[in-house]
């Protein structure tokens, strides 16, 4: 059914993940792009099973967006990507830059930070994870202390994932990593990142 | 530098790899659309060091294609998706549902296979990640067991990417599910898989 971009999220969520649940990485987006868009939600009761057919592990986010409908919130970003230059740059090589660091905060960061944190809310040993995840993390903070932004030379989409992947609080607190910790205050100063984040926060607020 | 595509790998690996080395995403993909490709190679040794200036965590495979050069296999999958049809439809509804597969195999599955696997292969204790990653399975084997491709109605890059992150052999000793083994054996009995994974075998054992 065509209509304007809308994000979708749960109607609630405990105290616990209001401020990082993953609709704010494309409420976030939109903002940055000046995107208009809606926000709408689907019951956090009975998650496991009352949205499968449009997110199929039943999580959020999913977007609509005329013809069409989205799950996971990499490739929403990429898809909103493609309709803003703000997100990413039009260049072939540009294009690729961007690309490949979203990926690489799904693929080699994501892999190996959400599974630890897992982990570590459970109080369970990580089982060697700490130690993989370190070398990870101490590659992107050369990379991150050597320059501003990720792709090019200009804030892109994979700087907003990027910093929304590693600005858990459990992560922050784990090392020391100066220009790690520079770039997630830079990117979460921006004004589309405070909206986006104040925004879930009054939501779900609302909804207690 | 402008150039055909080319996916680099390592030069060796050891034997327990072969097979599964991640440049066979790559050399399976441009298989299945007929693009000319070279294979060249970064030595495996000192692996964590030597080309950090073109995969910032010391892995393969990365690729360049004319202006682009491109790391992770994921970004490299949805570039080569780009040139070809034959692995995206080109509609907007339909590339959207590839989208998000591919991310889903990246970031909803291998997000969980993949460090399942790491603590299982160094013998240590999962931690609960078995039981989570027993719902994402679960999950899949229920919608494989409805529908032959993940992504429209034929294949698409999606099925491929997913093929390859299922069948490592830990994860398909471990539970039954057989809509999900006869997905993995319909896209591994493709012709231009099994030319990738000869030629890496082959290559390998040059190498020896």
């Amino acid at each position: 059914m065509p209509g304007p971009l809308t994000i979708w999220t749960y109607d609630w969520v405990p105290a616990g993940p209001r401020g990082f649940v993953r609709d704010l990485r494309l409420c976030w987006a939109a903002e940055e792009a000046g995107l208009a868009y809606d926000v709408r939600t689907v019951p956090f009761e009975d998650r496991e099973t009352n949205h499968l057919d449009r997110q199929p592990f039943g999580q959020v986010p999913f977007l609509t967006d005329d013809a069409v409908t989205l799950f996971e919130s990499g490739a929403g970003l990429l898809h909103l990507a493609r309709k803003s230059e703000t997100l990413m740059p039009r260049d072939a090589a540009g294009e690729a830059q961007t690309l490949q660091w979203v990926i690489a905060a799904l693929n080699s960061i994501e892999m190996v930070t959400v599974p630890w944190w897992f982990l570590k809310m459970s109080g369970q040993q990580d089982g060697g994870l700490t130690g993989w995840m370190d070398k990870r993390l101490a590659r992107l903070e050369t990379i991150l202390s050597e320059r501003d932004w990720l792709a090019t030379d200009r804030f892109t989409v994979a700087d907003l994932l990027m910093a929304d992947v590693l600005r858990v609080p459990a992560l922050r607190a784990h090392g020391e990593r100066p220009a790690t910790e520079a770039y997630i205050a830079r990117l979460t100063a921006r004004p589309a990142f405070r909206k986006a984040h104040a925004d879930q926060i009054a939501r779900f607020a609302a909804a207690d």
